[in-house]
């Protein structure tokens, strides 16, 4: 907990990858002093950018711990993202003693598949259908192994018989999921609610670029089948801006107010600040939610400088980084900063 | 007609979707006030991005003319987009009382598949080739039914047999058009041409994002072949921001002027604002054009807060909404603005 | 050679195509006089968009030496980008009296595929495999045809039996490379490199937009069974913005680093300014080089009004052009200038 005093000089810190530059980038633009945590050797974009005021080293992720002490003594707060989760743990955030923006208890139910599903069914939200039983398949599936890192070995199948063909070359993998296959585009819509003003905002849009699968349509068909392993991974590399049908944008804002107000119900106070739902649009214009982010995503860094979106509604380039900061920055302003760390 | 006194002091106005944030933020930051008209439950993203000084809400689009006499009370002027002529009707449009941005009579040109055809071959526009009799297929052709939403069942044929084959899977469909497939990748040119100046100005290009054929490319080969119902799409669900090799600018000059003289001709005083030549580029660098728009097009949006383009010539971000209240802006400064009205 | 009165009165000067737009708007921004060479009846662009303070107008690029004398006498420095490297002629470079921003020497390693491979391999950059002999062929690979424009006839091949069945049907082609086929998604990197500093900076990142490649997935795989002669080409039409996972910037800064510390050894002073390293990332996340651009790349279009990047850094909207005049107004403010130029 901060003191009164320490409340007006905070430090914005976060550590050094996923999207650590556009958090600095947006502390500093908002007047905090920044710190990043990189591990060794992983420094030089925050040095060459120049968006950290101060750059801790650490050997590897597991040390994060040894410098919170230090962390806590600068005054600073920390910002997670999803390498921060990764590399600290999901099982230790909880032991942090370093103010936190968010709530930390929304991760449980992010981080469980089944727990995850619920939120968002019970928030009214369109989800693929879940097979338990091969038996039960009626359209086209993705099966999806549990672990498997950027999708290895994810398959489509169309039927029972299909299904049982396929996945007898997997006799390894026991735990999977099958999913309805929803035919689509993907599409990543990026929120950001504000407990101070009770208000959902869209910040921007995004489309993942993916490896390999982003580059299978420019191999021709024939080559496709003629060559052995080309099969699709998900391993994302980078992102690409998009914007999305304006006549889309009511069910988006309602989407995003839904999410929010049922994490209030699951986990009180709920979901706030930065928040991503992951899906994909069909041609009938649904939207199907695969997956909920809740807190600030890569698909918001080609928005550095701003996106469409909030260069209709900010008079300054406002990314997603930096609104974090402007609320925070209204929190101290308001005497309500408690409400945003914990 | 507005009176001179009124002049002065015009609200821009238009219907909340497609463009409509682009436009109103423009009038915005031209100096206009601005209205919106919306359907109930679809004013939430002109409240959020706070662009309308007001916003109507009616109950459905039909009820439109219930407000024009309040909109003519409150001197505005509106701003077409594609989905205004489809809600107002396009017959209905020529009945507007209400100022209206642009040439009414080029929507006959534009809505109707023969006229704008004709519109673009004899501006000197290279157009794909139609086939009227199947006999005469000596290439890849796309099927398109009229109608079709989305294109859905849309299909290639490479000679007549395959024609044959196809088209009696669709005994229901009288009506469609057998025209030249052109492999090449979709370009969507946004062009602004001002009376006031006689120029052509290039704003920017997109590239349309559409459900499901932009993820076709995404599903291998093999799947593909194996599931059921994987047909393309082409319903567009976002856009996506792209410049053209430079190379290719004096020609997509060249063929925006060409347009815009010919439209002089057949429908006097011609097109003027914002147009978009929709096209595909070739491998051998041909731009063949598919379609016209003769207004503002929804792949002006990724550039709200202006594009590469317009961040050449202007020295504030310039989207194509904003040029449209810029060109009323300096019309009304000139007391020219009877050229844009009708 | 510039005199030192003249130093200080440059105009920067280009030929009229490829990223002109871009270096003449980048130096007017940084305060200097520009000049832009352009073939009658393609000087359209640069009059609309207003970048040029002169426009020399020549019937053909072989009469760009006829102009050098003018040029000289205007005082203006040369800034060169791939078109003009091609219209000039490669040989011709070394003769070119006028200042030229940029190693003349290096285009020797560029230009030729050989030299080119060894560069980046003894710089420690991860390259695709080169079968030198069919036989070895142990993995896919795709074979390319010297001076195929746009990469027409390019084939894969998933063995020695395969390769020779394809090569056989281009029995006029003698000259090819047999390169190993790398499944991922591609990415270029742009650098510029600054001799005053020290320091490699990262610019931005683009996907080309290549006709016909990029729609093949447009295409179901069932039509492209179908239809005959959907190959594949690779002609660059245009340039998509995208930004890289932030994880794998620190293998982005050390790869530029390593090319341009080789560069000095092979070919002192070594590469400065802008350059490109364009590639592959693999769902494993290793960034396959396939080739290096020695100077601007069309793919810093996208952000002629500022990357991702580069606002982080700068404060004003920084493109690559726009670094470029930078770079020389730093340079003659130093009395460095002659690091720059030759």
């Amino acid at each position: 907990m901060l003191s009164n005093k320490n409340k007006k000089d905070i430090t914005i810190a976060t550590i050094g990858s996923h999207s650590a530059l556009q958090i600095l980038k947006g502390a500093k633009d908002e007047g905090f002093k920044t710190l990043v945590v990189c591990v060794k050797g992983r420094e030089k974009p925050y040095k060459s950018f120049n968006v950290a005021d101060e750059i801790i080293i650490i050997d590897s992720y597991k040390d994060f711990f040894k410098v919170e002490k230090e962390l806590l003594e600068k005054n600073c707060v920390i910002i997670p993202h999803a390498s921060f989760i990764e590399y600290v743990g999901i099982d230790n955030v909880k032991d942090l003693k370093i103010p936190y923006f968010g709530n930390k208890n929304i991760l449980c139910w992010e981080s469980n598949r089944d727990k995850q599903r619920e939120w968002l069914k019970d928030a009214g939200i369109r989800i693929p259908k879940i097979f338990d039983n091969p038996k039960d398949i009626d359209r086209p599936v993705i099966v999806k192994f549990h672990g498997a890192a950027g999708g290895k070995g994810y398959f489509l199948a169309k039927n029972e018989e299909d299904f049982k063909k396929k996945i007898s070359f997997h006799p390894e993998s026991k735990q999977y999921v099958i999913q309805e296959y929803i035919i689509g585009v993907p599409m990543y819509a990026h929120y950001f609610y504000s407990p101070l003003t009770n208000e959902i905002e869209i910040m921007s849009f995004d489309i993942r670029y993916e490896s390999n699968v982003d580059s299978l349509g420019r191999i021709s068909a024939r080559d496709q089948m003629a060559l052995p392993g080309v099969d699709p991974s998900y391993v994302v590399v980078g992102n690409v801006p998009v914007v999305v049908r304006e006549s889309l944008l009511p069910e988006m804002f309602d989407m995003g107010e839904k999410v929010v107000e049922h994490s209030k119900k699951i986990s009180p106070p709920g979901l706030f600040g930065p928040f991503c739902l992951e899906g994909v649009l069909t041609p009938e214009m649904h939207f199907y939610v695969f997956e909920i982010s809740a807190r600030i995503v890569a698909g918001t860094n080609p928005y550095i400088n701003g996106s469409p979106y909030t260069a209709l509604k900010y008079d300054v380039p406002m990314s997603t980084g930096r609104r974090i900061a402007r609320e925070i920055k209204n929190a101290i302003e308001q005497g309500k900063l408690d409400l945003l760390l914990e």
